[in-house]
């Protein structure tokens, strides 16, 4: 995020959310952090497998690398096998790379089984995850507001105090104005006890005077509005 | 969760969210999981202290045994420590017991001071968690429907289909009935992809009209409403 807002890179793409663990808190975050959009969004399937070194079996396992998301994706096989020890890496393709690196039988890596061929590793495992319809969302990032015509999806993040009926008085500009909600998140705001930033996703364009009345009633009650895209 | 389901417990306290790390997500999916009732809510303030074996000092940490929660509300810290690496493990008093027990002056715990004068460990630093007024709500949880007559806040979770609108259309029911939501989160549902189960504390008593006549048309278009607590 940083490289995007300081023009270094001209995209980025983060995982936002996954249909087994719930949201990616952080990149959440991040989207409030800095000055950059959601110009778009795709969905990929994804499979973890568990990597080892050539000759390794399942039963010389003690210790799985992996990200701390794969890691939740695979709670099920990691419950299943308590004796291993998990550990969490940056991402899977360290935890991949480390494993390689490092020769041990008793290490083993959660990845992609793309993993296996670019590091020389064996697939103990093809699928570690739980959920069978495990799929990510990812979200591509740029430093330019691009607001495409033909777009059908604003998501948006503003902060409340802590003050009863707050979020119900912002959720009703929404119904009063007819316009569908996907998706509603909470953070909490850093430094302030049980003050949430919230992240809307909702069907419209920022053409539409319907989008328009909802967010000048918001922006009148809310604190920090930020438009992170319509796409 | 499971005891107290099966009256081997009366009570368990769990922590339900952290004004810094936020929600405790897999806390959230047992209250659908069991059938398990609120009965009340406390909030504590958490410090988080670096306890490490007597002579040791912060340089000579190599490694970090803690919970991911605390973990994640002492990011600020670790990131100003990339050197030293930091692995999760059950609880916070479990770090603070496996670094007494190994006796590696490379090895540290994050845990409560408290664990210091329990498990005769130094404390290296006093306060890691980076936000100062951390604190942690935690629920009370009980196998009885215990619905006081004073209660003034309700917690219920559902489940909505993936269509467009349907989101709008519950929150709807609060915006109608003059209903005051305190709070919403959603969590995926376990193999089903975007669907989500909501959970949602709002202000009223379940005698309340109000509530009654929102409850009911919520009953009528979610699936599997559940009242999580009236307390």
């Amino acid at each position: 995020m940083e490289a995007i807002e300081e023009g270094m890179a001209d995209y980025a793409v983060l995982p936002i959310e996954n249909s087994s663990a719930g949201i990616v808190s952080q990149n959440y975050d991040l989207l409030f952090e800095f000055e950059n959009y959601i110009v778009d969004e795709v969905v990929l399937q994804i499979k973890h497998a568990l990597l080892g070194v050539p000759g390794a079996n399942l039963q010389d396992i003690e210790v799985i690398y992996s990200h701390p998301q794969a890691l939740m994706q695979s709670e099920k096989f990691l419950q299943d096998h308590r004796n291993i020890r998990a550990i969490s890496v940056e991402n899977t393709a360290v935890a991949a790379k480390k494993v390689a690196d490092e020769g041990d039988i008793h290490q083993a890596a959660i990845a992609s089984s793309l993993n296996a061929k670019l590091y020389g590793l064996d697939i103990l495992e093809p699928v570690v995850n739980y959920n069978d319809v495990n799929s990510t969302r990812f979200i591509i990032v740029t430093n330019q507001k691009v607001f495409r015509k033909d777009a059908g999806k604003i998501s948006i993040c503003f902060e409340l105090p802590h003050t009863s009926g707050s979020l119900y008085r912002m959720l009703a500009h929404f119904i009063y104005n007819d316009l569908n909600m996907d998706k509603i998140e909470s953070r909490p705001i850093p430094g302030r006890n049980w003050e949430y930033r919230f992240f809307i996703d909702f069907e419209g364009n920022l053409n539409d005077s319907a989008v328009k009345n909802a967010l000048r009633g918001i922006r009148n009650e809310a604190m920090n509005l930020k438009i992170l895209g319509n796409y």
